[in-house]
């Protein structure tokens, strides 16, 4: 496995092969989730790249770009078991160079849940994933449910901007007891991590009313308040039942929905989603 | 010469050879400064492209996207005759597809100049030009000196957003009377095509002082200024002594600078410019 730290290692890299090559972009801190996009793209691809970036652009000033979970060594060894060919460990400077000062805007899809509570965030997301894509390449690019928004919103601004480059969205991984793998996971307290589950416990309460016929976005928000209520370390953010489209919330009777919701336990904040009638996001 | 009108024409036709591409995009009713470029891209690259889309979102709600001037047949002659490979002509609907909500937005740079009289003109222009650069994915693409501001703004987003093409800056094509080439120009009564020589005698003037030795900004600025002022038609928007990689506006001592202006002539805006202290843009 090649660990490059320059765009012109991985451009150099990507000229000496024309073979098809899938890119897994993250943030490191690897769990399985991230692995599992390594598998799956290994899987698609002759050749398979990853970066790894912790990018202040998506960070807001009040949020933890400077806590943020790093450990690059541990990350090198997993990739290599996986089998990828190369990482990409590019500094900040690397990445934005001087004078910066362009950025990629994804307007509706980009606007209602993260967005709203992260303002400016997707515009970070938008503006890195187009810069890898132009250093790697690609084509094709694994995301993880979990990240349900952000797959929507990479996969608007593909279509929107004609990049050739197809989005793979690959199921949340979760532990044991259902939480969402996340690499921010390491910050919760022993009661918080005990407490954590109580997400996606909530999201099977409405996968089985939705199963069970009910199919009132109200009813199904009141279901998953009710759960987390009942949980006194979580304070709810947003519970969501939205179009997986165009995340548009939804009123009345919904076939298919993008059911989200984000809350702090403690001073961790934490999202997980589930998309209810059929089939992941495309 | 291959004309086409979808992306994947487009696509296909760039996956059948790997030969270093050489794009002019273009707004078509093309004139000698458009020829120019084409004749310098087929110096340079084994294939040359050049689209003809006259693209609404560079154009603001007062401006003048419906009288924009026409005549694709024509253009396609002119092309044709270059030696030019291939034209995209698309529509509306294959350029921006339905619910389009994905913008590049270059900022600073931006900002001044033609970016203060037509807000939101750059975003269209470094969005359609991300649009084609993806489509055609060529090595180089080019640009005419004329639209200086577009140069620098699209020369800052390629490094920016990590773009592996090259902006290539070609002169600015003049009439026998100094006029710089544009389709706008069509747009003249004979009054004001009379007229319309000024703007290059007031940047020559500007020149010519520098030449001589006079390098206060605001010095050149009134020079110029009082060269339009004797043109009873022109009404002057703005006249800029810039930075020609900032285009911040200078003042005092300058070695380098984007001289530039933009007028109106009855309804025609028209804008010009030089660079003093060497060179094109880059």
């Amino acid at each position: 496995m090649k660990v490059v730290q320059t765009k012109e290692e991985v451009r150099a890299w990507r000229r000496a092969s024309d073979q098809p090559l899938g890119l897994i972009p993250t943030m490191g801190f690897l769990h399985e989730g991230h692995l599992s996009l390594v598998r799956r793209a290994r899987d698609d691809c002759a050749r398979t790249a990853a970066s790894i970036f912790v990018n202040p652009a998506q960070f807001g000033s009040e949020e933890d770009l400077e806590t943020y979970p790093r450990d690059l060594p541990r990350d090198l060894g997993l990739l290599e078991a996986e089998g990828v060919d190369l990482v990409w460990t590019p500094t900040q400077e690397e990445m934005y160079g001087d004078e910066f000062q362009t950025w990629v805007t994804v307007e509706s899809v980009a606007q209602p849940l993260e967005g709203a509570e992260r303002p400016g965030h997707f515009r970070g997301v938008a503006t890195v994933v187009s810069k890898l894509f132009h250093v790697f390449e690609p084509q094709r690019a694994y995301f993880g449910q979990k990240d349900a928004q952000q797959a929507v919103v990479l996969s608007r601004m593909t279509r929107d901007l004609d990049f050739s480059v197809e989005i793979v969205v690959c199921p949340t991984a979760r532990e044991a007891d259902g939480l969402a793998m996340s690499s921010r996971n390491t910050y919760l307290g022993a009661d918080e991590r005990r407490a954590a589950p109580v997400l996606y416990r909530a999201l099977q309460g409405a996968s089985k009313a939705y199963e069970g016929g009910m199919r009132e976005a109200d009813g199904l928000r009141l279901l998953m308040y009710e759960t987390l209520l009942a949980e006194p370390l979580v304070k709810t953010q947003y519970v969501s039942v939205a179009n997986p489209e165009t995340l548009e919330e939804q009123f009345g009777v919904v076939e298919r929905a993008l059911v989200s919701l984000a809350v702090f336990l403690g001073k961790t904040r934490l999202i997980d989603n589930v998309v209810l009638g059929g089939g992941l996001l495309a």
